[in-house]
C-alpha cells in the first residue's frame, strides 16, 4: 500500500474514451487497472530490448510487392544472415505480402534490423516480437 | 489545448522508477507522452482484435518440446487449419524451440486460437500480431 | 521370369562407367537391377505429375538475388498465390538464397509454376517433389 | 560415336510398357534417350550426396499426425538443430501433414536425417533434395 505512487497525466479526450472502452472490453476493472499494466508490458519489452541481451523473435511485416520492393528487402535481409535465421513469405494476394522472419541475435542488431526494414517505403506495417533468452 | 482531460492514477512506486528510465531510453521528453503513446497502441491493438475483423498476422511462441507438447500443438492446429496458413519451426536448442504460425481470419477465431496456444503447459511466452486487411 | 523382357540400348561409355560406380556404392547389386530401380521411379514421378492430379509438395530453389530476380520472382509467385501456400526464404550468404515453396493443387498448374521459376536467370537449380493425396 | 558402349538390360514387361508411354509424354524421342537422362541424373544426385560434400537442399514429408509422432519428430529434429536451419509446417487437413526442412550441412549428416526421419512410423512420404555449394 505504502508503495502506490499517484501522479497525474494529461492526455486527449477521445483517446482516453476509447481506451475506457477497450480496456473495459478487455476485462479491466478499470483504467488505473489498465494504464498500470500497460506500463508494466512496456518495461518488459524495453527491457528485452536492452543492448547486449541475447534474444529471439519474429518480425512480423505486410508489404506490396507492387512497389518493386522485394530485391531491396531480400538483399537487405542478405546482409542480415546471421541474425536472420528463415523468413516465411505468404502470398495473401496479388499485391500484399505478410513477411515473417525468425530472428536470433544481441538485441540492438535485431532492432536495427527491424527498424531499418520498417523505413523502407511499401513496408506498411512491422512489428517486433523478442523474448530473451 | 481544450480537448485534454487530466486525471490521476495510482501505480507501484518501483513500477514507475522502472518505466521512467526506459521511456527516456526509449527517446521520450516525459512519462505522460510515453503514456499517451502506449494507451494509444493498445487502442489500436484491441481494435484490429475486434470481432468480425478480418485480420492477417503471426503468433510467435516460445515452448520445450521436452514436455512433449508437440502432439498436442500439433493436433490443435491441424483443428484450425483454416486460420493457421503453415507454421514456421526453428529448433533453438536441444529443447526449446521458437514456433511461428502464420494467420489469416476473422480476429475472434485468430485470438481463440492464440489463447488456446498460450494456456498450453510449456508454451513458456506467446505474442500475437494482427493487422486488419 | 516369363515377365522379363530384354532389350539393349547405347550409352556414353564414360556415363556407364561413372553410373557402376555410384550405382555400387548405393548398394545396388548390379547395373541391371539400378536401372530397373531408376526406371520406376520416373514412372511414379511423372504418374504423379499427370493432368488433373490433386497434388502438395515442394518446390526447392537454389538464387542469386544480386541479379535482382526477388522483384520478379515474388511477384510471379503472387500470381500463383492459390498454389503456392507459403514460401520459406534461407539467407545462405550474402548472394545466394535457397527458397522453398509449398504448393497444392492440381498437378498441371503446380508444373508450370516449376517450370517458370526455373526459367527465370539466376535460378541455378530447382527440384519439384510432388505426393498426389 | 565410338564413346558409345552398348549393353542389354532384362526389365519387367509391364514396367517397360508404363515406362515407355511416360517417356513418351514428357518429350523423349525414344526409350534410350529417356534411360540416359535417368542415369545421368542419377549419377549427378548419388555424386551431390557423397560424403564429406557441404549441401544445402530441402527434405519434403508426408505424415498422419494422428499417429503421435510429432513429440518423436520435433524431438529427432532437435537433437539436429546445426543441419536443420528451420521447418515448414502446413496443416493439409484435420490429419495430414506436409513438413518441409531446410537443411545445410555434410552430405552424410543430412543423409542421415533424411533416412531416420523417413524410417519413422506414419511417416508416408519422404524426399530429399541436395546442391553442393
Amino acid at each position: 500500500m505504502s508503495n502506490l505512487y499517484r501522479f497525474g497525466i494529461a492526455v486527449d479526450r477521445e483517446l482516453v474514451d476509447e481506451f475506457d472502452i477497450v480496456a473495459e472490453e478487455s476485462g479491466y476493472a478499470n483504467r488505473s487497472e489498465a494504464i498500470r499494466d500497460i506500463m508494466r508490458n512496456f518495461v518488459i519489452e524495453k527491457k528485452t530490448q536492452q543492448k547486449g541481451m541475447d534474444v529471439v523473435g519474429s518480425f512480423t511485416m505486410i508489404y506490396n510487392h507492387r512497389k518493386r520492393i522485394s530485391d531491396k528487402l531480400t538483399e537487405y535481409q542478405h546482409k542480415h544472415n546471421e541474425e536472420i535465421i528463415s523468413t516465411l513469405h505468404i502470398h495473401l494476394t496479388e499485391e500484399c505480402c505478410l513477411e515473417i522472419l525468425a530472428l536470433r541475435g544481441k538485441s540492438e542488431n535485431i532492432k536495427k534490423i527491424a527498424d531499418s526494414l520498417l523505413a523502407q517505403k511499401g513496408v506498411m506495417n512491422g512489428k517486433l516480437v523478442l523474448t530473451a533468452i
